[in-house]
């Protein structure tokens, strides 16, 4: 058992502090990585403060993981030492049902193993990437390419698959109208990555106020979602909106900015039920439909992807000490676009 | 002018009665269709009662329409008399438009013209099936197969399409898991069509009360939802559900019922919004969307496909004087399946 360092969550109220934790040993399936850095994703604080369930503490979070293989399991086949590689929102999950089989590990009828805060097959609740190491089996372990630093690459394990997964299960291309509700952690990978896909971008943004970012992202056309006339102006517009906003928004005036068979897809679950009018769909074959990341040969090929048009997240790296008033940063919304700690501070 | 026997609303409360009304003489693209058979859809009684918008009177409602060409304009050419055909929910639409062009003419940008109650190309209110005779725009004619009677053809102009439609988009098929929502008239054609395009069928219905009915329809199978058990038995099973039902039901729940990708299709718009857990979408990937009936295409497409299939609605063929008390039975669920006005009897 290898003892490392950590920054933790003790309770559900208080702040993260410095916390020494254990590391199972190797085992033939695994890899051990050196984190290099961890990025703060918005539901790594619903999750230590128990607004998503009770929790065992102390709890480490962090599934947005990039970092360097320092040992290899037995049985290891695909990584070696010194291999660049990431972990994002799963370790493990049954592999067995039909899900798992054909490869969409994440919706595992088991429910897949979550990377902080699930219960590991060995019974044990798994902790997560604001950590100096972490041992995950080397089927939930992705290859950061050359190319891609792995400070920028980080936050795609999580929020990069999360925006890329239902871009490309809804063709999201050329020729393609894509709205992105929403400019923050997700939102701005979002529109970084259907830009890049080649669609046609635009920002749904309660305000103007990021616009000169969203263009410069890739956006393509910026509108304030608190102008009423947005809503008459882009009728009927958008082939797939991404909704990025966890908060409850009026679902039934986004669809109607969809085309005949349009999608709009939620990538996050707000608490409440979101009512929906039936005839908004009706009256255009559309649909209202939910995405939760990706997969694991996914998220592979969204790095490959992400590596092959030089896309990286927009960070601020922070030091470990630093990550409770990053976390009060992000709850204000006031971050450009994601946090991403350098684990070396872990001291 | 032509002037024909109907029945008509004369108001919003008041029962239909014998009416004489005018057609339109017979345009260059016209056909004059002697009208043998008319279906009674619940649409009809929430029209003539005022409860989807105000309308003028007389009106005559009526959009499953079967009967036989007596006359053709004089650059019809895809028509002659004699022809067997049909008339459903729309009579026109703009043309012009992206979704007409795609021969989606159900999703007009500037709104389908309706069968009956709604505002013709020429400024006059369209009237509808209940009645001897129609004068129709050949574009939006189809022909009724040789094989297929004329009275259980009606509804399938209507009720038919209506859940095609979702089918076929959706692609029901072998290996395809369907449910369907409701065993009323456009519930058990959606079982008939699924059944037919090779789907495994599950009815789901608030009580066993019709589970004969079902499985002679064509279903494998049949639960009550009132039975919470129900819900535990089948989650994560279909791909697609079909929602014929019009009452405010638990969407929430039925998304449940949907394996990876599987999506749940209204095909009525209940009055109130329907609240929507996004939890229950993003943990399947699945959708929740909207169909409404055909474009002429694809009703030609449903009628070809009924015929060779040899299926026709469930009806109980009634006189033009039963109309008033078949509404009421409608409206009380008394009917199996569909309720078609012998237009003989219009004297």
């Amino acid at each position: 058992m290898l003892e490392i360092n950590t920054y933790a969550a003790t309770s559900a109220t208080g702040d993260l502090v410095p916390t020494r934790i254990t590391r199972r040993d190797v085992g033939p399936h695994d890899v051990l990585i050196d984190i290099k850095f961890s990025g703060i994703c918005h539901s790594d604080i619903h999750t230590v403060r128990g607004e998503w369930g009770d929790q065992q503490y102390p709890l480490v979070p962090g599934h947005e993981i990039a970092g360097i293989v320092t040992e290899v399991g037995s049985d290891v086949s695909r990584y070696t030492v010194g291999d660049r590689v990431g972990v994002g929102c799963m370790v493990n999950s049954c592999r067995e049902c039909v899900n798992c089989l054909a490869g969409e590990e994440q919706y595992c009828l088991a429910g897949n193993i979550g990377t902080y805060g699930a219960k590991d097959v060995d019974g044990t609740i798994t902790q997560g990437g604001y950590a100096t190491h972490v041992v995950v089996n080397e089927d939930f372990i992705v290859r950061i390419p050359e190319g891609l630093e792995l400070d920028v690459a980080a936050p795609l394990l999580c929020a990069g698959v999360t925006t890329y997964s239902p871009l490309n299960h809804w063709n999201a291309g050329p020729g393609k109208k894509v709205a992105v509700i929403g400019l923050g952690g997700l939102g701005h990978m979002a529109v970084k990555i259907a830009h890049a896909m080649g669609a046609e971008v635009t920002v749904l943004s309660r305000s103007l106020k990021k616009q000169e970012d969203g263009l410069k992202l890739g956006a393509d056309h910026y509108f304030a979602t608190e102008n009423p006339e947005t809503f008459e102006a882009l009728a009927g517009s958008f082939n797939l909106i991404i909704n990025t906003v966890s908060a409850s928004i009026d679902i039934s005036a986004f669809l109607q900015l969809l085309s005949l068979d349009g999608a709009l897809v939620n990538v996050g679950a707000p608490a409440e039920p979101l009512p929906v009018n039936a005839f908004a769909l009706i009256t255009g074959r559309r649909s209202f439909a939910g995405s939760m990341i990706g997969g694991i040969r996914e998220t592979q090929e969204m790095l490959d992807f992400c590596a092959e048009h030089k896309i990286g997240a927009e960070i601020e790296v922070i030091s470990a000490e630093d990550i409770n008033k990053a976390y009060e940063r992000v709850l204000a919304s006031d971050v450009h676009y994601r946090f991403v700690i350098d684990t070396s501070t872990l001291v």
